[in-house]
């Protein structure tokens, strides 16, 4: 098998992870991003920049903005849903934005209120507004395999959004798996499928675990040559569909499975507990995380 | 990427699920077993015949056994320790049986008082109490790729204990991941130095979920031309390494993985549902199971 000698971990617990939480004060994000920045990883989706009444959690983008300079080894980025967001996100120093499309339109008239043509159609818009300020936009292709309203995804509806998005100038895409449905078989499929498609565009994969399959699927990214991965710490991010039980994989169970697997990644996984547990306290209650749980190895 | 059309699951929630559970009745282990027969597996662990006094919650072996005929589609198979043992399961009407040998000293002498050296030379007796009845007997390598006491397994000691049982004449194999430390990488490696070592023998794996790693290591063994796996519905088994926070591989998280990505499979994952469920109760609590909580796809 044909293994990639690193991987690269994005951690998003600052953003999918607390984005269906009761709101936490800026301290306790400050604290669990110290946490994370002790974990040595080098990438970190910080905030969202979109409406506060409809994620209140991210309210605060623009003031936990203003303090990402006191980690200057960690590459920031921010979600946005528009090119208004984008605008705020550049505004507020971000130099790495990710904007969502979702490929269902379902899901994209829910998470949005546009459809997925809509939605697709002002990728060039973004991209120009990052660009001018010397940002970059990773178009993160959101219901890329099932969609919680239209049901499975067509692959070539991800495909389209994914041709528009490499016209478009974005640097990177991303493939999630917004609900936790997909599994090893279809997720070699889909990025087999896109892989000729994207020439030589950075892909990276999204993972829920919300059946079970979540490590499996990042697994099977990785043999499809997938070398970029979000995760966060706890598995903090629990789906609203099944309560407690879901969540991100979480940065701790995939750092402990890559690197058994003789996989480097930059992520201590001792640190990477140690900020899980930071993450349960920040939000108060029980993280799905495996390692949390069990710990590293009994011994070596 | 080259997977089977096929994979058989074996349902050892009986066994390796009720070990370290406080004894139920017999009466609920048979309503369990009549939920899981309502699955359409093929081949269930009912029982162990190994010592009550270590093990009280499989003390029962003899009665279970008895009603077994119950339910005359399923390949029922007990566990043993011993050629004592094999002799009790035999008596007691048992036509598969498993022999366990510790690939680690130090779990092998924990478990059952013998080095693996001494487990290993037990295999030709045991092979010849269940052949003189016309009763199948597989040998599963424990402590495969590490051992709570002596730390990673050399996978030479694996190959060792392979390479005696098919001298001795085991009819089958299987690998178990007995304290739930194993990722896809060392899966397919092992799996990969057994496979010339064994010749035309069947070949099981056994998973554990205690690092979270549990689907993805049953995934990659199927990548690696296993098409027999251990699950136990609801994910029934903790180890009393974490308690709460494992046990082996959900039945109905394999079934939806594995049919999912395109492999068909013979149990039925409604019905697996509803006998996790079942399973939940005569414990008396949780289960790890991811989709007992979050349940099949929202859609389709």
């Amino acid at each position: 098998m044909d293994l990639p000698a690193k991987v690269d971990i994005r951690e998003v617990s600052l953003r999918d992870g607390l984005q269906i939480e009761q709101p936490i004060p800026l301290e306790a994000k400050l604290e669990l991003l110290a946490a994370i920045a002790a974990t040595g990883v080098r990438e970190v989706e910080a905030t969202a920049f979109v409406s506060p009444s409809k994620v209140p959690a991210l309210a605060d983008a623009p003031e936990l903005a203003a303090e990402l300079h006191r980690f200057p080894d960690i590459e920031f980025s921010a979600l946005v849903a528009s090119p208004n967001g984008a605008k705020r996100a550049v505004a507020a120093g971000l130099r790495s934005i990710e904007y969502v499309v979702s490929a269902a339109d379902g899901h994209s008239r829910a998470n949005v209120g546009r459809s997925t043509a809509e939605a697709t159609a002002q990728i060039a818009d973004i991209v120009a507004i990052a660009h001018d300020s010397d940002t970059t936009v990773e178009v993160i292709i959101a219901t890329a395999w099932d969609c919680p309203f239209d049901g499975p995804t067509p692959p070539e509806r991800v495909l389209e959004v994914a041709d528009a998005a490499t016209a478009a100038g974005a640097d990177r895409l991303a493939i999630a798996d917004t609900i936790g449905t997909t599994t090893p078989g279809r997720v070699i499929d889909l990025i087999s499928a896109l892989r000729p498609r994207i020439g030589d565009t950075p892909l990276g994969a999204h993972f829920h675990n919300t059946r079970g399959a979540g490590l499996a699927s990042a697994w099977a990214a990785v043999t499809a040559g997938v070398t970029r991965l979000d995760a966060s710490v706890g598995g903090l991010g629990g789906c609203p569909f099944a309560p407690g039980a879901s969540g991100n994989i979480a940065t701790e169970d995939l750092v402990y499975l890559l690197r058994d697997s003789g996989i480097d990644v930059d992520v201590d996984l001792g640190a990477a507990i140690a900020a899980a547990e930071v993450a349960r306290r920040a939000v108060g209650h029980d993280l799905p995380s495996a390692l949390l749980r069990a710990g590293d190895r009994i011994l070596g």
